[in-house]
């Protein structure tokens, strides 16, 4: 007999909510909390469904559990040892998409949840759910929608809880307490289009932003600090020439990425990148996206409290990292919110056989219902 | 009336013989210079219509007319003021698809020697034809493949005169009495693919290869010739990167081209290139291919032949170049010809309202017959 958590990780990892689709998943929790006194509003938002849930009489303190129903695409489904939408259990683990990343996760907020109202049915402050459809695609009407209404209605949240899978070897090794910031650059080089016969009559824009590429991806742009590795630059993709082997391109397209620490800010990264441009002699276009501000969230009650319901519960001392990719909690940080990322094991997410163990579901079930203990009780 | 040149070129064009189509435009031609007294031989290699023909009794000297019937595609007939493949006259000047490149040329050859044979029917040494439907396209069944099979034969031409478009501003102003070589290369830099919030994880191959194309692009690789600008080099393709944004790619493809002079070989480029490469810190794999080799020309018996042609039929002193495309003479001067280009204005070659004039194109018959006079009278 399975215990309740991995019983509703399984029902959730059934319900093939491909980004930004829930197929009922957000549906299946509301009934859950709204069993145990919650007062449960759905704010779809274009195409993105989004779970708003709140229990308890006073103001504050306000703990939330954020999260996603929505997975990455399974790909080819026959190459998983299961069908990825079965959630099988086999030799003492879950597989399924989504198990790790992050129904697993949602399942054990839920059971942690519905024990702890039962046990602390007054509880100080309030527990709330913020749950989205669309946390793996462009996010827009997600986690960062619902964030800009709960700040128009004044709410201020103080401790959110992010169920992303954030361990690495052993539950609960590292709790995530910030992320890099992450921003996008598309860089024109503009040369001139030319036969190869007649190099004088062209500009190679490849010759051109070569020593431009070299110099941006040498730049030291900061050395991070105790929280945060240095920023870094990357080239993701760059793209000149039609195909045809005697003409000279017109214009290369580069597009890089930055993950940026705290030690700078996403201005002075585009002001950095122009200056450094402008050094060179060639004409260019450079457009930014910000995906993410980075955030911090210092040790205070929130990371005192999760540290130690790790401790009681597995007896390791968990490390702190800001390491690793984004998350939802870049839109949370920004309202003032102390922020945390603690989940199961990463190592199988967004890949063919995606699992997770059962036993750390279980164990993962009392971590959260001891952070809820150790903050609301 | 039309001069009969002009009327030849017009059926020429009439017919739409886009690379490797050759539409009974040799046809047309054998059937002309087998009334003259040649020995006609229809070569069909693969899908590539080639015609030699030979006339004459002494086996030496040997002069060849090189040519091709075929044309590059119209594109947008729409965007042509007559429809491409009509072959108008307006103003003087003759429309179509091929009028300069170069059926107007392989017309004024037909037209030329049967003046001269019937001038000179009994002229010295042979008078030969090697026309190709293939010399826009790969080539590899075209004026390459015939010169083999001649060469198994025991064939030697003395002299070849290609009809290539090499006029500028005035008809006969240049005469190319050379090309530069032209090699291919593909390099692939490798890396580590990798996600960008992991960059140490991963290598980047645009961020490895950056100082080898700057290093490539400014090499110096001869200081060229009397006859030959400096040899080329320039990347014509690079393609890294999936078109996501988060993923640091294995791989960078480049793709450069060399137009190269007599001064270096394709081998030393080769080598060149591979210890420069090995100068960096990266795995790489590099593959060449040779186009075609430089060839020159130098002041001899065509040369002055051809100078003295157009002299006496335009009072303009033609200037020698090596400039330019590639052309069919690439193949034919390796075994040892003296290779010459002369033929119309290439301005509007591969253009939309291709056209040539009139005049030039019955002087240009009147340079050919000068030149067989000069030549084999």
């Amino acid at each position: 007999m399975n215990s309740e958590t991995i019983q509703l990780a399984c029902e959730l990892i059934q319900r093939q909510s491909v980004t930004p689709k829930d197929e009922g998943c957000q549906p299946l929790i509301a009934d859950r909390l709204s069993q145990c006194g919650f007062d449960i509003e759905h704010m779809r938002i274009e195409d993105v469904d989004n779970l708003w849930a709140v229990h308890g009489e006073q103001r504050e303190p306000f703990l939330v559990f954020a999260g996603h129903t929505d997975v990455v695409p399974a790909g080819d489904a026959d190459q998983w040892r299961f069908p990825p939408f079965q959630a099988t259990i086999d030799a003492g683990m879950l597989y399924g998409r989504g198990a790790a990343d992050m129904k697993g996760s949602v399942a054990a907020f839920v059971v942690a949840t519905e024990r702890f109202i039962r046990d602390y049915p007054n509880h100080k402050g309030r527990l709330g759910y913020l749950i989205t459809s669309d946390e793996e695609g462009d996010a827009y009407h997600g986690t960062d929608a619902v964030m800009q209404e709960l700040t128009r209605r004044g709410e201020q949240i103080d401790w959110a809880l992010v169920g992303e899978p954030s361990s690495t070897e052993q539950l609960g090794d590292v709790i995530k307490n910030g992320r890099r910031g992450s921003m996008l650059g598309y860089l024109t080089v503009k040369g001139v289009q030319g036969h190869v016969a007649y190099p004088h009559l062209a500009k190679n824009p490849v010759h051109l932003a070569a020593p431009a590429i070299e110099a941006l991806s040498k730049e030291v742009w900061d050395q991070g600090n105790e929280f945060f590795p240095a920023t870094s630059f990357q080239i993701s993709n760059i793209k000149a020439g039609t195909g045809a082997t005697n003409v000279i391109p017109g214009s290369a397209e580069i597009m890089f990425s930055f993950r940026f620490s705290t030690e700078v800010t996403a201005e002075q990264l585009q002001q950095r990148v122009a200056e450094l441009l402008d050094q060179f002699d060639f004409e260019y276009e450079l457009n930014f996206e910000l995906k993410g501000l980075p955030f911090l969230t210092e040790r205070g009650q929130l990371v005192e409290a999760a540290i130690a319901a790790v401790k009681s519960t597995t007896g390791r001392e968990p490390e702190l990292s800001t390491a690793g990719g984004t998350s939802d909690g870049r839109f949370i940080a920004p309202t003032g919110a102390q922020v945390l990322e603690l989940g199961p094991l990463n190592k199988t997410i967004h890949q063919v056989d995606e699992c997770v163990s059962v036993d750390d579901l279980n164990t993962l079930t009392e971590v959260y219902y001891q952070l809820m203990v150790n903050l609301l009780a």
